[in-house]
């Protein structure tokens, strides 16, 4: 068999693994994590998951949550993965395989992914962001990932849109995450059932997918939702179009499949709030590879050299 | 007498032109832009500024207020100069001395010069921005300057930090700019005197630096002043170390001699509100080269290939 890449997403539930080779999936591998048993268990199943690609692999790449030092393959903390701090991934994993391993933030990952093979394929300048629980994001600058000094580039979530806004689970107050995290989504939707009759009532457990579909069908609470959670995030975009002036900007996760019920407010509200909307070309569009970015990411850097050109 | 290169720098009173060679000024020039005087009377100024040099240049680059077209050397719009509207400066430039020709923005240039010369010198990621009337930004990542896909990047003062905040002079709410710009930053001061006595009350006419003069002197109006308005900009900076996670923030601009007047609420403010502060290294620095760094960073660019690489 033909070499390929062993490209891994480490989610706080599941590992993602797959063997690749470019834009294709040859097998896939889909374990727990066990995220929450320490760090030895969850290493071990990060072990299990590359076993079976071994002996055909050239090399591997990781996506994982957290603050990476990519340059030297550490985890210096993740949020998903208990007691994993300055861990030196990439050292352990090329002791057990004998090969050339990376490590990246798993954002960046699914950035590399979209950019190479997705929807922000050709372009300079990309910025990704992820709704998901958090809201994450990755920026690819004049053709290069953006790590930054510490490995915190391109944190969306964490940028404060306005002073006296809530307060973020961080502890500061008006960050992104506050409105546009999938909890205080839930919750907006909570607070106006309170108020008017939704068939959102039906349900024991809400989800913004399943806000987004009760919107799609015409459900008046859950479009209040979306068109305010749009406007933050528009918003948002609006910043990150004055900071980066990207070529495209890309929505990914769960939510992001919700259509035009979330890109119609976000479009609006970026539209009318960015400086010098005539002199300026850009795009709002959804991820396009789902799952498979940050696994498709994560290989494509395990054959970047550390200047980010292709071997 | 051995070649060299001609910097300049644009503004909307003055050009600033000077022969250099690497670091070392030469010589410089310094006369009028007659910026409202339509375009063909301001690219006069342009070329008379230059015409000294001509014969001992090897190439000639050109710092200028707006949005620019750098791979083009086309000036799309200036603020500052009456009528240049997508004008190639860069062709009339290159058939009027038959030389190499690059423009860029003015705060980009800076950046340039403050990173290969001043203060910025060595780091992969760098973020700049001048605060004068309007506040301008630049942004260094991973080694090479960032231009975005319409020449926008960087616009540090059009962000939002705050939804309902006053009306930008570009018409939107709770931009930075509303805050840290330097008529606001009087404004500010002449609210205060209407209600408590301070020294600044001698003055016709009040400058930010007049304000910061006062505020070392223990003026308790210009003190408050100071505070208020450097707390606006730490909120802006710990977004800026949110989405670039650079090694060193640059503020440029004559307030920014200002010293601890302004640093010390800046520092605080971008301590207390940057996620992950216990994870991170950064510096938040004044500019040191002044008025030669816009010099000798559009110098710089003139010699930079279209990849960023010198020659």
């Amino acid at each position: 068999m033909k070499k390929g890449i062993v490209g891994i997403d480490v989610g706080g539930t599941n590992i993602k693994a797959a063997f690749v080779r470019g834009r294709e999936i040859i097998r896939r591998i889909n374990i727990p994590s066990h995220a929450q048993a320490g760090m030895d268990r969850s290493l071990q199943q990060i072990k299990l998951a590359i076993a079976p690609f071994k002996k055909k692999a050239a090399c591997i790449g990781v996506g994982i949550a957290g603050i990476i030092d990519s340059g030297n393959g550490i985890v210096k903390f993740s949020p998903n993965l208990k007691g994993w701090n300055n861990v030196c991934l990439a050292s352990m994993l090329r002791r057990e395989f004998k090969l050339p391993v990376r490590v990246l933030n798993d954002v960046n990952a699914i950035c590399l992914g979209e950019w190479k093979y997705g929807v922000a394929r050709g372009y300079d300048n990309v910025f990704l962001f992820t709704l998901g629980t958090g809201v994450g994001g990755a920026a690819i600058c004049e053709g290069r990932l953006l790590f930054g000094a510490n490995g915190f580039a391109g944190e969306f979530g964490h940028t404060t849109i306005t002073l006296k806004g809530p307060m973020c689970i961080c502890g500061h107050r008006g960050h992104l995450e506050r409105y546009a995290g999938a909890k205080y989504i839930v919750a907006r939707a909570k607070r106006k059932m309170k108020k008017q009759r939704s068939r959102l009532a039906d349900y024991d457990v809400l989800t913004p997918e399943i806000i987004a579909r009760a919107a799609k069908q015409g459900d008046t609470v859950a479009n209040e939702v979306f068109s305010e959670v749009g406007y933050y995030i528009g918003i948002g975009i609006a910043n990150i179009l004055a900071l980066f002036d990207p070529d495209i900007v890309v929505i990914s996760g769960g939510i992001a499949r919700a259509g035009r019920v979330l890109f119609d407010p976000v479009r609006k509200t970026t539209r009318q709030m960015v400086l010098g909307a005539q002199h300026r070309h850009y795009k709002i569009v959804p991820a396009k590879l789902g799952d498979d970015a940050g696994i498709l990411g994560a290989a494509l850097f395990a054959q970047l050299t550390k200047k980010q050109a292709l071997i």
